[in-house]
């Protein structure tokens, strides 16, 4: 299912079979002091090899190098412009196209990405009348994650290395994870927090946006497999 | 030394006493038969880290996808454009300037990568003048892959998935190998190769460039170590 | 207050002593067959005016053109890419710095824009240490506009051409609105609708998102009064 | 005539039986005492008006932004790249040409934008052999002009907010005028002037460069009128 | 003076002691059938060395290749695009200006270059407040051609190969031109020449505008007197 | 030979019969004490020639900017950006092959050229199945530099200015050679040298790598002859 572990002829006969890749994409982000800076792209490769056992597909090498204006000042943040991410991730569906891949499933956990992640997929749209490109990100979990959710969420809906996504890290990542480190912060925003661009770093001292130390494995758990589910349920819609 | 598992806190302090960052660079690419189609991105990442090893340095998550122009329309080789690759490595060059990077070490070990890496450590040492950027590709090893080698050396001294490459993951990556398929292929190429773009698919169907039979993980021992030493050498200097 | 009619002195003296631009942007997009093309251009500057009203500001000439990537095959929908409009509006920007400006406002009426419109406030954020640019659309309405709806919002919160949007222009342009036109319409999203680039021709055939039937006034009113009123909340502030 | 009154539906029948859309460009650009800022777009938009009631056809929204390079230091002037003005009109063709626009109009009253238009022009004229983009800057108006103009020209034929523009204004646009700020400069231009970039608040102080007091109402109805007739002669051609 | 010639040595104490470079641009295109495609290359170069003897500068090596969009299509004419010519010519402008020149003059011969060199020279201007670029296409010259030319001008203005250019020729480089193929064509130009994309093969078959039989050495000899005489006067003033 | 001199009607009727252009390729570059900057333009204008004959091609005019990093700081090196050579060399070719052109030769003479002509000529490859575009540095002259060269070679194979390239001249240029001023310069090189972006005028004062002294015109001609050969023989198959 790891796709880099497959000779080239090996691919092109399993691709001929199962026209599906998934491209797992997360970022090198800082995520408070419990947890580490690969998180997101921890999270966007387990997640990524959840589905692919269940529908029988390829898993591309991670994207590790994300968009990350709002944290882009705070150590260990590594930030790629949505126009280099974009020509990038454009590059990868044409090659992929290129081969017979015909479901090409973008598989992301940084909000940050998705503005360059949807330009790519539009562009390869445009490019390919049958290529389909998904994009998701925790698809289906609203209505999951307000059941589990203990603490309050921070107004506007923002999160960071909270209840959630620790608890997203419990149940994909335990190892890398230092629950005596977790902390809870609810910081103010400001008012205009939404409606002009404020790095991060101006709001948060600790790199957290909720309350960390309420995550649990089984919370983590509970989300994901609504997740990995609603993927599911629409690449098995593709065959 | 993986960086990724750091939290920010940690990698922050990391860097503040040896502000060096290792990034391996490889590629998706078709090696003939009995090697992955991930092998310039095994080899890159363990390259890197016994190099990391050995000056106690952070390695980031590998960057897997390059310029793979010439093998770009056989399966399993996914081609990014120089101009996009260029620009995520420049990006990720800012970013760990910002953060107290003061050597940012390259490790490539995809020949095609070599024009994007060198515009990117160029674009950087205009806007920094503190930032060293190296970039490598097996450096110093000239000699010895000819002590090494049993096969004679392709004209313009091509070779790809051959005794060199294929004793490179026999010692770094043997468990992706399968020896059973390796086989040699010396073809000839057209007079014009080196003058005019030529796709390697219109030169060989085996994706074999050399004696892939001749590999042993000794002679990979051999040149390997001799590339880690030089990276290392140069990499002491620095301090 | 229309900066479009001033002097460049009359321009010069009224920034130096309010430095505050309001540039209304929109969008020129099929809307259904009761409301007119230029809707969001219509709202877009209507919204500015009554906002500029209050807190004595200039409005800059309505930017008309937005990306429209949705309805893009529809007919009198022009649609701009994310690429030049982000430009576009950085240009502008530099130039109200130049002249004193530091609070670009620019209030947007389509969605499309968003996109754009943040990469630009995120440029112009890294030019000037001192420039504030906010980006508005519909600001603080998601509690009211959940109190005056009476028909039941589409799955995923889509929208177009309905029961708020031509509220709105009741409210704000109710000579361009024909209510002897408007009609109901919730197509079924496809289930990938949110996961994959999906032209908004593909869903419908009326161009409406929602109950138009069932737009009032009154409705529209009591929306764009909170949007005015949190708009001109959060500018106060930065005097 | 107005298309953005228009539904989608009504656009569509209009274009079906009139392929011919107008496109006003002006700019926000000083223009001396006496004269709006937005002198431009007012011109490019009641010319326009005037055009499409003699031929029938529709007239886009205004393109208020243009490049306006000469006198960018001056406050009030609003100054947009040629790179980022010649993506966004090409854009709008794009859209028009696929809605069965053939004739796409662009009648522009600021010299600056010149370059851009042309280059948007010549972008679309490779892309579509059965689109026609015309551009027109009050054409066919040399020999009108010399005849009415009182005051002597500038070296060069450089002018600007002055007997010929504040004619214009008084025909097309009288409430903006403020005829007792009118003024009368004639600079010396440097020798090198048309040989070297220049920005003009290095020339004037005033932002008029001629008479604006020998302005007329008539003198503008008569050279408008030659521009509407040359604009209406060619398009009635097209038909 | 061909600065070509110099080592880098003498180059510097050369720029040290008079901080000006010539820079030829010309074009390869279609002249008619008896003039060379180099014409406006073999003219820009020897009208820059006439300059350089006057005013002791140093002449570039010609750049060669110009942007020839309305002859694009006839055979041996090789058009570079505005945006690929206009960097080309920033980044010289950024070379000379390192090594002290403070005089970048363009001595141009061909129309379609002049938007990229503007942009070009517009650029440098923001980039460096001490250097001057000039730019010159046959300065000054508007009088005595009125007064030497003995066929009637083009409607518009426009001319190529014709009386006044093939008379350059004569001058400058008689033994390019062929004088018994020469022609006068007068092509009737479409209404709307000047306010659409029109390639000039549609127009003509001889490419030639004008009266090329009528040229004389003489008449060439008295309008590059004033050019040469316009530019030195100019470059006389920055010493 | 010499394209330039031909009319547009001899140029179509040349190209006709043989569809073959070739470009020299050089750069304005220091060159040490005893060659001129324009040395690489003498070089290959004079080689391309000497091919031309051999062949009965055309010879465009020479392209004399060229990419400088390395010696970007020492007077009299011009250094064009990669991307703008690439873009203008692609429009090159696009422009040749409209009219006929199938072999686009580009003849270069200088290392740092080669990027930017391998980036266009894949662009070009992938615009038309059938052009073939080649580029030549001095090729299939290792052997016989080995036999002529005297003095031993800098590490890495690094040359300027040297033996090798003065002996280029005194056989092809020997009017623009120095040779008192000749000398032998055989620096240091930092050991990091071919791992990160090294400015030459770091490693050198004289602007000379190797000895200039032992150059001789028969060892040039012995090595060009070779090139010019190798040219030959390959052009020779394309008929």
């Amino acid at each position: 299912m790891d796709m880099q572990k497959l000779t080239y002829l090996e691919f092109q006969e399993f691709i001929s079979k199962k026209p599906i890749a998934i491209l797992p994409i997360g970022a090198v982000e800082a995520h408070g002091p419990h947890l580490p800076i690969g998180t997101d792209n921890y999270l966007a490769e387990r997640l990524s090899r959840k589905v692919a056992e269940k529908v029988d597909a390829l898993v591309l090498p991670t994207f590790s190098y994300g968009q990350v204006w709002s944290l882009r000042n705070v150590p260990g943040s590594i930030n790629v412009s949505n126009e280099h991410l974009t020509g990038v991730l454009t590059d990868i569906g044409k090659s992929l196209y290129k081969f017979g891949v015909r479901y090409f499933v973008i598989i992301n956990t940084h909000v940050g990405n998705m503005t360059a992640i949807k330009e790519a997929a539009r562009n390869l749209y445009d490019f390919y009348k049958d290529l389909k490109v998904f994009y998701f990100i925790y698809p289906g979990t609203a209505k999951i994650t307000k059941e589990v959710r203990e603490s309050k969420p921070m107004p506007g809906g923002y999160f960071h290395a909270c209840e959630i996504e620790t608890s997203y890290m419990l149940y994909l990542a335990p190892d890398y994870v230092k629950m005596d480190k977790a902390l809870d912060d609810f910081p103010d925003l400001p008012e205009d927090f939404e409606y002009t661009p404020t790095p991060w770093d101006e709001i948060t001292d600790t790199i957290v946006l909720g309350s960390a130390t309420l995550a649990t494995e089984e919370k983590g758990q509970k989300i994901i497999d609504v997740a990995v589910e609603t993927i599911v349920k629409i690449l098995e819609k593709t065959k």
